[in-house]
């Protein structure tokens, strides 16, 4: 039986959201969500569009509607948790088929709707940072006279402590994640391409119940290790070369992400420290990291602690990212943060050093506790020689 | 050796842009790109953004920049085609890191370096549809006095008709996805989840040369054969239904699809009846391709056709839509369509027919010619019972 988040959860989200919006005075909130970033849609309403895009609308009180493009009817359906879904064309795919004849309403329309005919005249708008323009505009048009408002921190507070089902799913992505590790380091060698890894990733999600990558994968050879963020390429990996994975499957929406370097072979002295920094810096961050502790404090404690072993130039961001419905989500842990840690936040450890020419990645999950962490399933948090 | 779009393609693409640039009186060229729809920058740049979103900036003279977010730049460097990269907050995670410290340009600054410090009066902006909302406010921010010219048909004038390298790129990505089907054919049964399924077509596209799925893999069962868009879930398939297989794989960016439905086993009379007027939906449409002939007759008469096997009330939409960098890009083939079809345009026949409870869908690749079509490399177009 595959994994699934109840119904009751859903239900629970959306009387949450609705409580939040009676607090701030606000009539509706909307979210868009699309093909890779689909977290906060699939929070609200389990919807994962593709192709075309897709909206969230939560009016104060009342039913929520799921918003869809022209194509996706009989999919919507079939498996989002909201009673409501509408058809409107913002949401169509990006190459603007024009179905002809079809008559579908507007963001007026929906949100006349959705209010039980009191219009809208304070709406929310969440996950603006990857709205896209027709989606804006039209919600613009139609709230002429009323106010948009920034509500971004609605739905990241609420998305920021986990459940206890968010947290069984995170476990059981990384579970997914540590087999497909486990399989890529019995078969990597070198006269592979970066790609042909991937693969082995790949075969590894599925057959052990993952539903998709957790992410873009990074299995980044030699030069490209240096890379923060990268994509795999047809590079035939070699003996002598460190080779920075990064893998991470989703499960009911939740993901995971183990990083690995892997020497293939011997490697130069500075890369060989540049590893083992990393390395210890991860087990740094995993020992500070419990509920109460200050973020900002911890990303300044890994800072200099990098800094006491000579590699202060090497570090690009801070040790810790939220992690769950994406790889990387809010809240970042860096010098500049100022919350605090609380029981059930997720983090991914992202202990990433380079220099131009070559990089160091260590990625583990774990949950804060009133004690420390628990850590997610994992697989080798070793400098591995193939 | 892996297949390489060549460096003077990507130069004789920039001065096409900027020979149009200058017929339209525009300064500039911004187009947009993210993780799911990269077409315009990696036709324009070869990059293809991970996490971060990308942006490219070509100016009516001079050079052309790569805009990228603050953790892509050792990645970019390694791949994009373009001399000049420049990293702006607006292309950031959608987490929204902060980067304490971190100096970057604004638009505005950009947009003075790449005019060669005369600033930009009238800005053409393509890839409105996928846009994000922070990058669009920041081009406005910077444009203030100036102009904001809609110019998507800049690029899709562009990319519809394919250059022979282009071809070959698509060739090669259906060669793949026929490997992928062939394979599923091999191993699917009743008792497999679609995942599972999909699992197979992963591992294939990566054996055989594939950089990626080239669009969200359908192994669509039962019930679910009805969605025009869908994705694979748990579901275990069962003896006696219809399996809807779109797979496709992506090769230096082109990508390719091929569509199947599967009877594992018998099925009833009715949908045995759909999936063969769909496939000779999809042969009656290939027949009619033509250089020289409109797009709108053919969808004309396709949906007549459709009409006399008396199946009119199942048709979503035109029968042909173009593929490229996406599987579904412009122009697509409706009713309403008035351009006629012109050597080395490319097209995807995605003939889908369905009902509420099942559907039926067959998808090959052609490139258009004098004489009629070159079918793209393809495996057992016919209605398979496994």
């Amino acid at each position: 039986m595959a994994f699934e988040i109840p119904q009751t959860e859903f239900d629970r989200r959306i009387a949450a959201v609705q409580a939040e919006l009676a607090r701030r005075d606000l009539d509706a909130l909307i979210v868009f969500g699309h093909d890779s970033e689909s977290h906060n849609i699939r929070y609200l309403a389990d919807y994962w569009p593709a192709f075309e895009s897709a909206g969230v609308l939560v009016p104060v009180e009342g039913t929520p509607m799921l918003l869809i493009g022209p194509e996706s009817l009989t999919y919507a359906r079939s498996r989002t948790r909201l009673p409501e879904i509408r058809q409107l064309i913002a949401y169509r795919e990006s190459s603007e088929p024009e179905y002809p004849g079809v008559k579908l309403p507007t963001f007026a329309d929906v949100f006349d709707e959705v209010s039980g005919g009191k219009g809208i005249k304070r709406l929310g708008m969440a996950a603006s940072a990857i709205t896209s323009v027709p989606v804006y505009l039209g919600i613009q048009e139609a709230m002429a006279g009323g106010e948009i408002v920034k509500a971004d921190d609605l739905l990241i507070g609420m998305r920021m402590e986990k459940s206890e089902v968010e947290i069984a799913a995170i476990r059981e992505a990384f579970r997914v994640a540590a087999l497909a590790i486990k399989a890529i380091l019995e078969e990597m060698k070198p006269g592979m391409t970066e790609l042909q890894v991937v693969g082995i990733a790949q075969r590894e999600i599925y057959a052990h119940g993952g539903e998709y990558e957790g992410h873009p994968l990074y299995v980044l050879s030699g030069e490209h290790s240096s890379h923060a963020i990268g994509r795999p390429m047809h590079r035939v990996l070699e003996k002598g070369q460190v080779v920075q994975l990064s893998i991470g499957a989703k499960v009911a929406g939740y993901t995971s992400s183990i990083g690995r370097c892997v020497a293939l072979g011997q490697v130069p002295a500075d890369v060989r420290k540049l590893l083992e920094v990393a390395l210890d810096a991860e087990k740094k961050t995993m020992e500070l990291i419990k509920a109460g502790v200050s973020a900002g404090w911890i990303s300044q404690q890994v800072a200099e602690y990098v800094a006491s072993r000579g590699m202060a130039d090497k570090l690009l961001y801070g040790p810790c990212h939220g992690i769950g419905l994406m790889e990387c989500e809010h809240p970042w842990m860096e010098t500049s943060s100022t919350y605090l840690l609380k029981p059930n936040m997720t983090f991914q450890i992202d202990s990433f050093l380079h220099t131009d020419t070559y990089g160091a990645r260590f990625e583990d999950g774990v949950r804060v506790t009133e004690t420390g962490v628990e850590e997610f399933p994992t697989y080798r948090r070793e400098v591995i020689t193939l």
